[in-house]
């Protein structure tokens, strides 16, 4: 494939400044990628400059949600290159997403060359302070406007990417979802699409009225095993030892779990992926056994969580942030900014493209 | 509220030529109803073309799937007059899928003044055979540009209308769907949310390689009890009597449904809402005391079942249709198409507007 790139693509980001606070996921970059997939085939990708869709009031995507996406990094690393982190393993995870709405899988090949396009050419935006990035979002539509319930005949991709500070930075207090759930078993939780994160929302607007940030769901059919939160695979530190929940059909697969896994062997450090019952954990943490606990993912990296609130009583955990979440951490932004070796080739370097 | 009619909507209105061939919900009437949320209230709202939506690439909607809808029907009765059927209850319905997913209610008022408003205007476009109808859609989406997993701040409100013909005509082959579940325990099975449709186009498009056209959706905690189908509630005739799932939670509460228990009393049909054991029913049909299952929703009025398959074995219902659902769909026509009594108030009368 060979991008094309738009004429107004130079003057737009030319003309862009960036405000002073970026936050994360709301100052949007001036240029973004698209490709229209209609008759069974992908067109040529395009970069063009950023703006409103036209998306027909009867499209798939505003009524029946066919929708996914995915969310990465690129980094500025300490010498000044630009790399991403493992893009392959989004790419993996977008056409997973995509077949479990019956969306074409947007083909690795095009995938990685559009989340490269726009890296190059938004390099210039990318801030340089350790935790900060360009956050990419690859977002795929169903845009047939037809109003039965079927999979829709025509798509599009898009790459859209946000400079970003980093997303938490403090600690987080989370609550134990207890009666909603985010996804079901036989459901959409291992994929990440739309609908997971709506239903998400009631719950994150309830807890924070308690003062808390995070929900911390639980298995859908019987809410007694920890899964993950909304946007964060959870870890917590037993008896110096990791303990994650194990792939469960209903919990996102995350890249930073699984990197953080890998990592975690290196630094020496045993990990458990296994069913982890939230009221075990509770006691746990009340005897001291449980010193940590952390949620992490690409927004979040690791963010060490600082109280699990219940509808009864809540629990502290001893260390925020403890020694475990500050080594991976640090072992993990690490690698991703290039202050230490790559030993497992997780990063991609992009060459910065000049309009 | 007083809606704004846009200068074009009249020439759009006099230029609009109908296919031949209508289907459901493809083709879309040349008028819609359109308001704004932002900084806490609503606009007032407009009648206005029917074209394509500027959205940002960004929109919650459509990274988040923050979107609910309604669907519904106006019918032209055979003294030519038109009539809305019980339009208050998805008023009320769209009111209870907005709060689910954080996002604020359309006021009743509001809401049954755009609906009326489109009819109004649509009203010459409305087919004149029996099933078929205007197809209303009204659709609620958060279009705040922002990557954040939180609610929108701002919320477009549209009403969509589609001519159509009869949506299923023939009779059903239903598929028992025992791994995919559509919607959650504590998820938003009861909410008329996209995310729900797009977890089921996967089953969907199993089952019709296999030669049927719906599933079957069953409870998602055990997969034992029969919840509903993709976009319509189910019903069986069993002794006589009629049985339909209880609301679990789960499922949606279908304005069809009600209304079908309430005129099933007045033609001497005793209706149960319970628990109902897919194992327990499959035995029923095979010794021949459920005669009949039917599926019942706005678009497909009344489809009777005639296969239920399962992936050892399949059962036929040996009425297709039977007597019991034939009775109720006439009756239930009768009102909605004016050739019988409305003595429970359902219908309301609309105008027709001329630009
Ligand atoms: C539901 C959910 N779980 C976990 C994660 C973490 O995944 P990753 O590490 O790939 O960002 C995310 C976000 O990306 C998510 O949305
Ligand atoms: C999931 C689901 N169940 C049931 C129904 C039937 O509801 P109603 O009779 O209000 O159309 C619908 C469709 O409207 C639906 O989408």
């Amino acid at each position: 494939m060979s991008i094309a790139i738009s004429p107004e693509v130079a003057e737009r980001l030319r003309g862009f400044e960036a405000p002073e606070r970026l936050g994360f996921g709301s100052v949007m970059a001036p240029v973004m990628f698209r490709a229209v997939y209609q008759d069974g085939c992908w067109s040529g990708g395009e970069l063009i400059p950023y703006g409103p869709l036209q998306i027909d009031p009867a499209a798939k995507v505003l009524h029946y949600a066919q929708t996914c996406f995915e969310g990465m990094k690129a980094y500025r690393r300490v010498d000044g290159s630009i790399g991403l982190f493992r893009p392959e393993k989004n790419a993996r995870r977008m056409a997973y997403s995509a077949r479990r709405l019956c969306m074409p899988e947007i083909p690795e090949g095009m995938f990685l060359e559009a989340v490269r396009c726009v890296t190059a050419y938004c390099a210039y935006l990318i801030p340089a302070a350790s935790g900060e990035s360009l956050y990419l979002r690859p977002l795929l539509i169903g845009t047939q406007p037809d109003l039965s319930v079927s999979a829709s005949n025509i798509y599009e991709f898009y790459v859209i990417a946000s400079p970003s500070e980093a997303y938490h930075s403090g600690n987080m207090r989370v609550w134990i979802e207890r009666d909603d759930t985010r996804a079901a078993l036989g459901g959409t939780g291992d994929a990440k699409v739309g609908g997971n994160y709506a239903a998400s929302l009631q719950s994150v607007a309830q807890l924070k009225a308690r003062g808390y940030d995070q929900s911390l769901w639980l298995s859908p059919s019987d809410r007694k095993q920890i899964e993950e939160l909304s946007g964060m695979n959870f870890f917590a530190v037993i008896d110096g030892q990791l303990h994650t929940p194990k792939l469960s059909g209903s919990i996102l697969e995350g890249v930073t779990r699984d990197s953080l896994i890998e990592l975690a062997g290196t630094l020496g450090y045993r990990v458990h992926e296994r069913e982890m019952d939230i009221d075990d954990l509770l006691a746990l943490i009340g005897s001291g056994t449980c010193s940590e606990a952390f949620a992490c993912g690409t927004a979040a990296i690791i963010s060490p969580i600082s109280v699990i609130g219940d509808a009864g009583h809540s629990v502290s955990l001893p260390q925020v942030p403890g020694p475990v979440s500050t080594a991976l951490r640090s072992a993990l932004l690490d690698i991703q900014e290039g202050r230490a070796e790559d030993p497992f080739g997780w990063m991609q370097q992009v060459e910065p493209a000049s309009p």
